[in-house]
């Protein structure tokens, strides 16, 4: 069942969602407002773009032309709705397809953003391979290996790469994005309150840029008493 | 000229300092702080030691016999002489050497600290090589690649080395840890206040470890009235 909801925090922003299909999370907000955004940004492309909630808050910040492409059907369909619902048809495209064996344009993004599957599949994993939440959540379709390796190639010279992406896949993430050339450039960690450890990390990798990375200061989802911070409700009030 | 003091926070413990030298920092008190102790640990190395600042606040925590090897002729002196003061001889000795060719035991250490120098040194890089503090910091006599060949030399399996480090590197550091099969499993981040980038890293990475690493709570060091927190007081108080 398709529902349209407002995008939490974004007055003008609808979204269609399904029930039953991977929600836009906190990921998918913390995500375009942590990527860094200039005048000279013409081109992005968003990877699994789902229901297209990264490119619908990109739209806000900067006039790039942008692309998200999404290998499910539903959420492409969902996702182009939304588009024309938010009359932003002639700035955000929704290209159905494997960013695998899509022919998209190499070397001309300035930008690319993902929020990709988080787990790795193990030899031992069970679970329906083409369940829509599976393959959002777990690397079937998708590796952290192919999202770098892609957007190296489809990143212009020192274009940028900004993951959301498990802290626990940290050292893989680092260790992957050097081996193509990627060099990490700054993190965000996200906390779900004080005193507790990371559950969420924002990264920044330039193409072939200089070794030396920056840690950004915490950002903490919750109070003490469960109470979203004021840095998260300007996103979900 | 040599001046004792005490080791803030630690009433009990004196330390041997010399002005020109590279006095004992939050570093070294954060590191010993940080790394996993537990009863089964039973012989600890401190790689470049210094005035021996680590050993000694690690021997308020633990029973493990403790070695602390430097190279420099000046802070063996003082760290000895530091040791002799707080009758601390039986459990930690002090070894004058370079650890990257010292005849240390293989295979026998349940952990390894170092506070490593931080700089890179640059092909243009122009300081006076035998000069203390430049050796103290700079990757003159003892690399980031040099500390951790040596502990997966020295540790046992499954042992654990803990550095203290500049968050500017990293990147260098998971991906030299995993090359020698040291798997980063926890690290924690320090910023000097709240809103500001961090400039402290503390790591620990286990020999023939699984993957899989936490990122703890942060730490700051001052309020925004520029006092020590509370967290930091505790050390420097």
């Amino acid at each position: 069942m398709e529902t349209v909801n407002y995008l939490l925090g974004y007055e003008k922003l609808k979204i269609i969602q399904d029930k039953n299909s991977f929600h836009f999370s906190l990921d998918s907000v913390l995500l375009p407002n942590f990527v860094t955004i200039n005048k000279n940004i013409k081109k992005i492309l968003d990877i699994g773009t789902g229901n297209a909630p990264i490119p619908l808050i990109l739209s806000t910040k900067t006039d790039a032309e942008i692309t998200g492409i999404e290998i499910q059907k539903k959420s492409v369909d969902m996702a182009k709705k939304t588009i024309e619902l938010n009359a932003l048809t002639e700035q955000i495209k929704i290209i159905e397809g494997d960013v695998r064996t899509y022919p998209l344009e190499t070397e001309k993004f300035d930008i690319i953003t993902c929020n990709p599957p988080f787990f790795k599949v193990h030899k031992n994993s069970h679970f329906n391979e083409s369940d829509a939440k599976t393959i959002a959540r777990h690397e079937v379709t998708l590796t952290l290996s192919d999202v770098l390796r892609i957007s190296r190639k489809l990143l212009k010279n020192q274009g940028i790469i900004a993951l959301v992406h498990r802290p626990e896949r940290l050292v893989d993430i680092l260790t992957e994005m050097r081996k193509e050339n990627i060099e990490p450039k700054k993190i965000q960690y996200i906390y779900p309150k004080q005193n507790e450890n990371s559950h969420i990390l924002l990264i920044e990798g330039k193409k072939n840029g200089n070794p030396g990375i920056k840690i950004l200061p915490p950002l903490y989802v919750h109070n003490e008493d469960g109470s979203y911070t004021k840095e998260i409700e300007k996103y979900f009030s």
